[in-house]
């Protein structure tokens, strides 16, 4: 049990980007260039500033690797296995971050080879320990949108209680009882009516909603 | 927004040690000898190893600085700024861990001049940004003990229903209804009898019960 004197360990963030997308939880990826992980998919990240806080780093690495200017970002969990790296030890501050996908419009750098949204449930293979950290990711999102009011992250500023629901569904992966959950959201105060009516397209008008507060609030939805 | 190439961080973990004493909840500190931080309380921590998890250090530091040699632990998460150590750059990430009082001989090494339990509610002033990582566990263990079984890890094996309902309202910090708390216990299934008795001391002798499932889970205490 002696005392560690050296240490030479770097310090990364990664970001798990979801969106939730034509009834689909979907996760943002980059695809590399460099060895040894040439063509391999990964979740945005890389190592932090010397001056910079693991959220800032996630904050500039979500804008220069995806083009992603907005998101609601929380610290998810640190992996730390001494080998989850191949070129030395890196140890990862990963972040969830959520955004209403209407508002991205993707871009990446020379340095990888594309970025795309891709089904959370079918991810190709993920470079270093990415698919545990996608699978912590989508469990803290499960478990977050049953206590907090973090869907409205997800959301445009107004949206209808069926699209509330469906975003619901879609990332839990079962079915809400109608009538419960809108009882619940409204009684909870979750969301408001904002007066407005949908345009409809194929479905009659309904009633339009926003969320009471758009800032992380615990909220027993469910 | 250019790639950072320096870095020059070491990467530490602090744990937050919790037990429940006579109706109070109590936090294990350490007092520092060496400068700057000469005589103040800090909560155990330090410097990783090089092939070390910061899960694994943790532990090795339970054991060396406070004698604690089992623990609940859980990462709480990673404290960052730049300036939270005056000698230079150090991110920590956080864990809480949670004891049975009674497990507890209490010893520390010839580094630190004191090793105490403190009421969370009353600590001294803490170095580094320890008050904010205190905090933030405190926070943690109350939403923990809400929404999973994790107060099997505070208790003895064999308790009464009123030792498990005063260590809840010392966590919570109020006070619970009596036929509530032991219906929901009992109904879900968190706590078993043994089939023994309590030997009473000053009161009548009471059924003993204990955990069903001594492991985290997921279950809606309150």
């Amino acid at each position: 049990m002696k005392q560690p004197t050296e240490q030479d360990i770097k310090v990364a963030t990664d970001a798990v980007i979801f969106t939730v997308r034509h009834g689909e939880l979907m996760a943002l990826l980059i695809q590399m260039k460099k060895a040894p992980y040439t063509d391999k998919w990964a979740v945005p990240g890389g190592i932090i500033g010397q001056a910079e806080t693991t959220e800032q780093a996630a904050r500039r690495i979500l804008i220069t690797q995806t083009g992603v200017t907005q998101a609601h970002l929380e610290q998810l969990a640190t992996f730390d296995d001494p080998k989850r790296d191949k070129i030395g030890r890196v140890i990862s501050v990963a972040y969830v971050a959520l955004v209403a996908s209407e508002k991205v419009v993707l871009q990446t750098t020379d340095r990888y080879a594309d970025v795309r949204w891709w089904p959370a449930g079918k991810l190709p293979a993920l470079a270093y320990d990415h698919k545990e950290v996608v699978a912590v990711a989508v469990e803290r999102l499960r478990s977050k949108l049953e206590y907090t009011n973090v869907a409205w992250s997800l959301l445009p500023k107004a949206f209808t209680l069926s699209e509330l629901q469906e975003t619901y569904e879609t990332i839990l992966g079962r079915a809400l009882d109608k009538r419960n959950f809108r009882r619940k959201v409204l009684e909870l105060r979750l969301v408001e009516p904002t007066g407005e009516k949908s345009s409809g397209g194929a479905h009659r008008p309904a009633e339009m909603y926003a969320f009471k507060r758009r800032g992380m609030e615990y909220i027993e939805v469910l």
